[in-house]
């Protein structure tokens, strides 16, 4: 019998002897190679997390003690350590578990969030709460050195280290890397800590001389730090930490159990805020991993994929590059998920990659179109959240010429609702100036990059979606900006936003069928709404907007405004996302869930111009406000 | 003549001796104190930034070198200085100078932001762009250590250190405050820098043993930096910016004008990112703001205002406090301009000022609700924007029973585009299951502020206006949860959001004086919206929004999808601010501007009464889109 198979939860691993625990390691990192090369997942993070887990779940008590993890995905390890074993292999399928923590799963898990650097304030929080009502509770933070460099964390650490009397336990999981490796003056810090060649001859020298790691109980701990301390200065390996005043502990080795359990028990025995710096590798234990340069397997995908959005943009900023030297691309530790890797690769000196930072990403990009180069910032459109003030202040407000591109944009599925890019358009919308495009192909995507980047008095944004890239649909006209692609009769004007436009197109064969006639358009720019659209709707029964955004504040609701400002008579639909918080699963099972499809959306117009031709209607399936 | 009346532009600054510069500061503080308590604004910092602005001006060659200026309302010196001396009378009035940096106003202002934390990610941008383009030019970044606790400084930070060779000198304008006194470790830890006992003896002793500040020109310079060097260990003065791999140069005396210009001139010649670290008094040279103990005159107010939207919900609070143990506050560097000095005087415990740091305010506030407590997270409207994600993710995904205030919401005026709180409406309705309220009058903020904090399921947010609170209007009838004000006919149907119910009253009765019967509806919970008002509305033959909220994703879109979903046929129409940048003037007469006044809707609602009863119409005056 296998060892996980006798963990139900963490009370189970504080029974188990020393090589059952290290047997147990070896059966998780076998689940999750087997598991997450079948359902796709973030395998290295996990990976490097197994014993760092194991040694949290001994050291406390959860969920009386509250574990947090930064960006989720790096907790499938205490999710087969919490009675969730035997139903992982569903992870990240539809109705199966979430590839991040979930409260409605586990009583284990209390934050669900994927977006990165955010543990400590979480953490911050639950931690003043306990210290106010009485209780005697630990909160463990766990939190990548790539996270770090988020302003979030800064922010939090700057207050928990004034925050003396706190029980908080900060791991910092250090493995050199966010997506890619970390960047930045914290990096080198951490590695200065890491690799000080005086540190380690002197825990050498420790280690020696006690024979055993330096971190073997309170007694022999006292000792050993007040060592430490004597030789500070010359070892220094606290640095920035104990500056802010935080206690630090470390660097500790994050795949030695033992060690780990030492160092967690110290810490959680001083009575107030400690960083408990441990030093991993990510993809530790499964060499693919551990020797894939790029990302350590970071995230796992299919291979032989299909040729993406991603690709097409990555290809056409290269291009670009070449004609433009100008051109200067950011992005915020994605340099492979963005596709900016060849552009990097070929203007090596044009490229910045910020680190987990979004904010910074942004307004840099502010400073560096004031000083006369064109930046192309690169994020998935769902980290755009994080970065809205600099977007409007630091750069519309300027006049910047930025271009946003901005992948991963509408329902991505998979990941659950916090990648969901479906809150981009509405941001952009409340941006003055900056003009907004969604191309419906991937040739569109080249085309609009391309009158993106030539804009220069204010800003521009792309946004298309994740995977295959659809098949070209070529206008058979054009008024003004906007293309027609169908034209057969004046029913019904279907206005398609994105990767939404082959819908309305499937939409329209659909109503075709029913002897309507209907044309089709892609505006290509949708922000501001193009006067030739209001132009055009005047003729038809009935104006349908179809976008995968969410629907307050969506495009939609923009090209509502101008219909009604300009004395359209014919009534208005919109057909979007619902306002609320989406369950993870396939992007084509969400649609369909939403009842963002050909059919469903041709059956709810066919219903609308049979019952009540003429008049405005009932609440559509994808448009509910929640 | 005055010293100031000769100084045209920064190259007059480098022709004066060091009598005319020592009489120009004074002068220029007599102005200042003279101009500001009769104009309004920002006081204490800008004597405080006197001897660092001519300093800067000395040392470097503005416009060719850029000085970006964090939290613009600073940089009123450098506005003295660079040939605005003569205007400077009009500052803050409308057609006048703005109370922010302005490239209108001159080529030597680029950046215009009043947002903190954001001058050195565009410091960065600009010197990267100037290495790249290969043009010899300096940037010059000043930043308070309040602003240092906002995250972007920190990312900022973590990647200029890790750029080695740009012309960037960060000057830290250190006087232990943002608003209220600086909080956290880097507080502490700036304040370690200045103080250090041990520091000082050995500056002291230099000084004795040399005659003169450890400034005096480069080849003293580096002798005694080769001297603190070697006392590093014993001194550790650099602390963590050196950790983290920046140049640190300090403290200087941020008011020795000759101290400073030698430290500046060190900085210049260096090569890489330099951190200046000035030490300086708010107020400094102004006996009442020196001694004012709150903020140092931060800001220049009346005195003897009446009583505001803010003593309402601040009086309030504290009686919430009382009742609920369970209710904390969290406030960003904002506790007196909030109003919740008196809540955290009552209960120290329960009050958090997390430093000027949104994103850890809402994401703690999520972890305190997570523990068990209900807090309320009292923000300005504007800086809502900065925590957009965190809102979203990190408190609504997570069910977090938080209660957002924002106070300064809406138009506010005085201070220009970038402090108008038009934007919150429109990022809450893109919350799913945030429930958001608009108090009309004093009397409904308490209400509303009750029902707020007694959701425990959901986050809430309320939000109301800058300035004097508005009469009490009592409701003549209740419908749900729908406050009727008036009832005269069927008409017009208007619906008042917040502080604009008061307009609508005004409407009315203009209306009403055409002969048109008026009903006025205040929803107080402005979303989700209540089903009640679409039953409403149907019997009416115009149906009215007006809102001081950007009109992009605004309250009346949601209305407006609301009255198509549920099959409402009368023409609707919506009044709200235009989704521009507003020139900074007072709020009446801004609302004046775009059409936000009683008068100008009643004429337009007349308008589209009288020429086209039943139809939809023409663009409204205070709904243009960008």
């Amino acid at each position: 019998m296998r060892v996980l198979e006798t963990v139900e939860g963490p009370e189970d691993l504080k029974k188990l002897t020393d090589q059952q625990l290290t047997d147990l390691a070896t059966e998780i990192r076998d689940v999750l190679v087997e598991t997450v090369t079948r359902t796709g997942g973030h395998l290295g993070p996990n990976l490097g997390m197994v014993e760092i887990t194991l040694a949290m779940h001994r050291v406390f008590d959860s969920p009386r003690d509250r574990l947090v993890f930064d960006i989720g995905h790096q907790a499938y390890v205490h999710k087969l350590v919490t009675g969730r074993a035997r139903s992982f292999g569903t992870l990240r399928q539809e109705g199966g578990l979430s590839g991040y923590p979930s409260q409605a799963e586990s009583e284990h898990d209390i934050v669900e969030n994927c977006h990165a650097s955010t543990a400590l304030s979480y953490a911050d929080g639950l931690a003043k709460a306990y210290r106010l009502r009485g209780e005697n509770r630990h909160v463990v933070a766990v939190i990548g050195d790539g996270a770090l460099t988020g302003g979030m964390a800064w922010e939090a650490l700057n207050n928990i280290a004034a925050a003396k009397d706190l029980n908080l336990v900060i791991i910092v999981n250090d493995n050199g890397r966010s997506y890619s490796p970390t960047v930045g003056g914290l990096a080198t810090h951490l590695t200065s800590l890491r690799t000080n060649p005086r540190y380690e001859k002197i825990l050498d020298l420790i280690k020696k001389n006690l024979g055993r790691t330096p971190y073997v109980g309170p007694p022999m701990y006292e000792v050993l730090h007040g060592v430490k301390k004597g030789l500070k200065d010359m070892l220094a390996p606290q640095g920035m930490f104990e500056d802010l005043g935080l206690k630090y502990v470390g660097p500790v080795d994050g795949h030695d159990r033992n060690a780990l359990e030492d160092a967690l028990r110290n810490a959680k025995s001083f009575g107030g805020p400690v960083i408990v710096h441990a030093v991993t590798k990510k993809g530790f234990g499964y060499p693919a991993a551990e020797q894939d340069e790029e990302d350590n397997l970071h995230q796992v995908r299919p291979l032989n994929k299909p040729r993406g959005w991603t690709d097409v943009f990555s290809d056409e900023l290269v291009k670009i590059g070449h004609r433009r030297p100008d051109v200067v691309a950011i992005t915020a530790a994605m340099l492979h998920p963005t596709g900016l890797a060849p552009f990097a690769e070929e203007f090596p000196d044009r490229t910045f990659d910020v680190g987990i930072a979004e904010q910074h990403a942004v307004t840099s990009a502010a400073g560096l179109a004031l000083g006369g180069l064109h930046p192309v910032v690169c994020l998935y459109s769902t980290f755009l959240n994080r970065a809205f003030d600099q977007v409007l202040l630091d750069v519309a407000l300027h006049k910047c010429g930025v271009t946003f591109v901005l992948d991963r944009a509408g329902v991505t599925g998979d990941d659950g609702p916090t990648h969901n890019g479906v809150y981009d358009m509405s941001l952009l919308q409340l941006v003055p100036g900056l003009r907004l495009a969604a191309p419906r192909d991937g040739k569109r995507l080249q085309e609009l990059l391309d009158e993106a980047v030539d804009v220069d008095d204010v800003p521009t944004a792309l946004r298309f979606a994740k995977g295959e890239v659809f098949p070209d649909i070529e206008a058979i006209d054009r008024v003004g900006d906007i293309d027609v692609l169908k034209r057969s009769g004046n029913d019904v004007l279907l206005v398609g936003i994105g990767s939404m436009v082959a819908t309305a197109m499937d939409v329209a064969q659909r109503l075709e069928a029913h002897g309507y006639g209907v044309t089709v358009v892609d505006p290509r720019w949708v922000k501001p709404v193009n006067p030739k659209l209001v132009e055009l709707a005047s003729g038809f029964k009935l104006v349908v907007s179809i976008e995968d955004n969410g629907r307050s504040g969506s495009c939609g609701d923009l090209i509502a405004q101008a219909l009604r400002d300009g004395g359209v008579q014919a009534p208005f639909r919109d057909f979007a996302v619902p306002q609320v918080f989406l369950d993870h699963a396939k992007r084509a099972a969400v649609l369909q869930e939403i009842g963002l499809t050909g059919q469903e959306v041709a059956r709810e117009i066919t219903e609308q111009l049979t019952q009540h031709a003429g008049h405005a209607f009932n609440e559509p399936a994808g448009g509910r406000n929640a």
